[in-house]
């Protein structure tokens, strides 16, 4: 199967790990184990066997607390992103005509166009807040028009779709039966603030996993949440490619569910810290500029100098181990993906690396 | 996308949980948490981030001791279902033609199908002790045959390809640049004594796990294994469905193939004790006979009275509690899947239950 190179995570992967100061990496601070178990040993008598096919009812039942409209069935898998392969895959046939945004989730576009469906990719506009451009996806809706798929939060905009706007974008679907789905990976920090789409529209099929604003990456459990019927259709494909998430996994993260609370008031605090660092930051440094929100720990920053961002990042690593995704990666110019969760320490003084090698840099210019 | 029902995995999430006596679940008994880890206590530091991308270099280390041929890649996945399905979705195209046999799991098969391969099914032959059906393969090579994919051992047969089968397998295939995929998830209860393709074969790709003969499902942790250019290749695609898989499965994988010895040898014990009941059992009841392997913790049971496969199957488990799959879930009448690696009393009662049940109603016929 003909599929690009998923340009964001090839770089991560490649780079990653030679990061000194990790400026890039859109989950908060990762949680040692015994922060979250705290005196919840693991129970040496879990048998390690399949555990219930579609995910534990006590996981499951922590999830169905992350949302308003009851009536709704889950399905785990190992992450959002398996998360969103699934629902693509699952319902989207080569032909059929798929709406996603840019910058954006590359997963969303190329995905479906790899299987042989036709993407429109419609742009965010920073000058709008990056905000859904919904007179753009009015005029794109045509009759095969079968899924729109996006993110909220989105990474790397860190906008959120606000209820009008849902409701705006439902207004434009429901008579044509399409789907929406949302990656709502980065949802949950401020509890039900940010508004699910899985709460509001009959064919809003969501996604989520422990692996942002839980700091939880390492467990690879996430969730897709949408009506029975769509959830049984995405069970049949399920069988293909996985069995379970497993009774162990599934167990910790119900574990991590329920003491979700105190989890969510560190990640604010740590995201808080870093936004209030950041503007001072960018008061001082007028050549950075960017929309930041207190929905996500993730923003797309800009710059107004000219080096193309890929030159940037790298030399920016090589030269002081401060590590950044370039915008190129999500096809923007003069952008850097930056990160907003992770420790203060470390996000000042990668910020401030960052700003005395471009200011040396500059000067030389 | 269009897909089947996976009829089998459809069966166990239905069934399973509503089973006295097992017998028909192909893992050996799942282990207990504390049963492999011992006092190897969870390390709290543990930090639940992403760990590394394509599997932890300590788990990769251990897999590479199961196989012979040196200098062949690995990437970590979520059991060995996920390794087929990546394999498949990577390599085939719609148009391709594919070899897969029956009976056999479904996946190999259907997915494929599923994206518009044309597939040759060729019929394994139990008076052939279900051996490879080297001239069918022969005869049904074409100019678009892109892959050939089975299992060995196999489910639901437990029969295993031979090192001559193997190189009379790779002689029809070597010249028209065919990939061999091999499940061999039933592979290692005795060390490398079934060969694995990946060793044999420059284009022989293998999927394994720790859910079948080491017992533990529960981590949902596989891998896939080949030449460095197809995990490349595979590796592209993997970014699109899932990132890793965390640095906690990895490590507790690790730890169990540290110990695999003595996890295999319980299992050993426990395949021996259940085949040795198992002939007293067969000469006792002479309706029922089959092909039995001491390689793999799988049979396909047949009888000789005149029920159908999901009739038996359901009955037994309403009124006796003894759940099997049945054969019209590989597309077979008159057999049931045989697990032979659970607990030996649960096995014991479980077939006596079963001849009883079946000593009664024969009589009423």
């Amino acid at each position: 199967m003909n599929i690009k190179d998923f340009t964001c995570e090839q770089w991560m992967t490649q780079y990653e790990r030679k990061a000194r100061y990790n400026m890039t990496d859109t989950s908060f601070e990762a949680l040692r184990l015994e922060e979250f178990l705290e005196s919840d040993a693991f129970d040496g008598n879990l048998v390690l066997d399949y555990g219930e096919i579609d995910g534990a009812k006590e996981f499951k039942e922590q999830v169905e607390k992350l949302y308003s409209k009851p009536n709704r069935a889950i399905t785990s898998v190992h992450g959002a992103v398996q998360g969103n392969e699934h629902v693509m895959m699952s319902l989207l046939e080569s032909g059929d005509h798929v709406i996603a945004f840019t910058p954006g989730y590359q997963q969303f576009y190329d995905l479906p166009s790899s299987i042989g469906c036709l993407v429109s990719l419609l742009p965010y506009e920073e000058d709008n807040g990056w905000k859904l451009p919904l007179e753009k996806i009015e005029k794109a809706i045509g009759d095969k028009t079968k899924m729109i798929v996006l993110a909220s939060p989105s990474n790397p905009t860190g906008a959120s779709v606000s209820y009008e706007e849902w409701i705006a974008l439902i207004d434009l679907c429901k008579d044509k039966g399409i789907y929406i789905l949302c990656d709502e990976v980065y949802r949950g920090l401020d509890g039900k603030k940010v508004p699910s789409i899985s709460d509001l529209y009959e064919l809003g099929i969501v996604t989520g996993s422990l692996s942002k604003v839980y700091g939880l990456p390492g467990l690879r459990l996430g969730w897709i949440r949408a009506n029975k019927k769509i959830i049984d259709l995405i069970n049949v494909r399920r069988d293909y490619t996985m069995i379970s998430t497993g009774p162990l996994i599934d167990h910790l993260g119900s574990v991590a569910l329920k003491k979700k609370e105190g989890i969510l008031a560190r990640n604010r605090t740590l995201l808080k810290t870093n936004l209030a660092f950041l503007k001072g930051w960018l008061a001082e440094n007028p050549h950075f500029s960017g929309q930041f929100f207190e929905e996500a720990p993730v923003a797309f920053l800009h710059y107004d100098f000219d080096i193309d961002s890929k030159t940037l990042s790298l030399a920016l690593l090589k030269e002081c181990g401060v590590f950044f995704v370039p915008g190129s990666c999500f096809g923007y110019e003069g952008y850097l993906r930056l990160g907003l969760g992770r420790d203060p320490i470390s996000f000042q003084k990668g910020l401030t690396q960052c700003s005395q090698w471009i200011e040396a840099r500059l000067k030389k210019i």
